[in-house]
């Protein structure tokens, strides 16, 4: 049996060697190139193949693996909207991806996210900078003092609770459905407005739909507190960035933690040579605040989130190869 | 009644004034001053003084106070090493300090040392500023896989063990005295070298004395585990900061969360033009690194301590003045 793998990171290469020397009978090959109609070649000789990419996959990359008899495809990353189902359902590919890699790592690093706009982290870094190694008058606020509205009790939003329980926070919590732990602690509010109502901190943890995209706009932050915090470490469209920077233009919204951002791929995942040279004016605008802190897209990026995304999607892809069905194949009927 | 207050900053102010509403009785005056002989004159017709300072207490300045008929003086804070207590006794002053005023400002801070540290976030903040937004190969760990080393489990660490079980660590502990809670949930470990081969992290919460001293010097460190996190927030003098360079250089030592340093009163409180001016060789060391994060003795500086100190040292100041005797007196026999 052959697995090949597309896009694999530098990082990614110890997780990998670790699955190859557990499943000595197959054998890996990778290339650092994402899959195109060119580098599906690659793959010849392959029975099944894994790949992560943020560019969508081109019909003609999937018609040459169907030439050279691979069907299936195993992604290690969530999210399949690179994929036209369309061209997958044509030509008879089975699909998996890795629904859960780490809630953790996001968990994790949206609390630290929300410690740091608390402890006016970015102001006290810029005084560092400057030789300024005064404390006052950046004087913080605690964990401890604050209530956080948590929308989303999904996996991740479970974990960011129960970190800020230990804390010693305040949680209220708004889900269309609802947790069963979460819901016996009593710590569902009937309406997002009543969240709005209450929270000092506001952080997301939905998906993305049609029927939430900018969901926080100028409406809801009229709701919300004087001097909340908002957290995004979900999906970017989730924000009206438009809205945000009123907020934080009137003093509304006393600080914003931004893992993600509306049209973010016009920004991540490259360099520029000065947050200045950003070609996106909203996010540049964002990224000039020291009461905002845009990290780019990197909440997933532990450690443990790459080891076990490169462990699950192996092991379906694997699996899928021996004719099983894992429980994370994708439907791709829909 | 009438109490006087020096070195009362601008932060300070709107816990200054609630404590004034909450006690009509008690005429407050204040003063941005620190106390000396000169303005020690300024508490002429007060009963008791408030005061806060991070230098000497001198005897002439004490000496002014008792010519005003002044026996009781409240510090702001915890430490009462500014004051010669034989000058105390043979004035005549009764003394209290406020023990305890935010155990959660300083484990929190102390915590998100840990996760900026694991999430390797000056690092990010380097790219941010030069215009990269790309995560890899910054690749982060996660709370949860770590083990943390907690030496001292007073009001702080074990507010740090609280707050890190939240995130899923496992915890080890080590005290000469054991407290309950801790000891039965089993996490004390018989040794620091027992602590120090278990730790990924090791965080200090204890007391300055002549015998711990340089406590985290080479030798400490060569028992710790290759690759771990150091942090403190407790006294500066407990870390050799010469054996915390060398396991730095040597990448023995991963990073280090620093809010105090050995020598820091030669750096902090003060503004220098860049932290290349830094008088101190060492703490400039330090300062370059992109995994050492330093704060300025901050740690404790939240609205909720802000406002305990405040109150408790106006609390303790009235009572004394109405007589009663508060049990944060001060034994200045010892």
């Amino acid at each position: 049996m052959k697995i090949f793998a597309y896009g694999i990171r530098k990082d990614e290469e110890p997780s990998l060697k670790k699955w190859e020397q557990a499943n000595p009978s197959v054998e890996v090959g990778f290339t650092e190139y994402t899959l195109t109609a060119d580098s599906a070649r690659l793959a010849e000789g392959s029975d099944g193949v894994v790949t992560l990419q943020t560019s969508p996959y081109t019909r003609e990359a999937l018609e040459v693996l169907k030439s050279l008899g691979i069907h299936y495809i195993s992604i290690r990353n969530v999210g399949v909207d690179n994929f036209e189902f369309k061209d997958l359902n044509d030509l008879g590919f089975t699909l998996t991806n890795v629904p859960v890699y780490s809630p953790n790592a996001i968990a994790e690093h949206t609390v630290l996210l929300m410690g740091r706009l608390l402890r006016r982290v970015p102001e006290f870094d810029d005084k560092f900078d400057h030789g300024d190694f005064t404390w006052a008058p950046t004087i913080g606020k605690e964990y401890r003092e604050q209530t956080v509205g948590v929308i989303g009790t999904g996996h991740i939003g479970r974990v960011v609770i129960k970190i800020l329980q230990g804390f010693g926070c305040k949680v209220v919590a708004y889900d269309v459905y609802h947790n069963d732990d979460i819901e016996q602690q009593g710590l569902y509010v009937d309406s997002l407005e009543e969240l709005y109502k209450q929270a000092d901190i506001v952080t997301l943890h939905v998906p993305l739909f049609d029927s939430n995209k900018y969901m926080i706009n100028d409406k809801a932050i009229s709701q919300m507190k004087d001097g909340v915090y908002i957290i995004n470490c979900a999906r970017g469209e989730l924000i009206d960035t438009d809205a945000l920077i009123k907020g934080l233009d009137s003093g509304k919204v006393a600080g914003a933690g931004l893992d993600v951002l509306d049209d973010e791929n016009s920004v991540f995942g490259k360099v520029w040579s000065s947050p200045d040279n950003i070609p996106n004016e909203k996010i540049r605008n964002l990224a000039h605040r020291l009461n905002v802190i845009i990290t780019p897209h990197s909440a997933f990026y532990t450690e443990t989130a790459i080891h076990n995304m490169i462990t699950t999607s192996f092991d379906s892809n694997k699996a899928l190869i021996e004719g099983l069905k894992p429980n994370n194949i994708v439907d791709t009927t829909k």
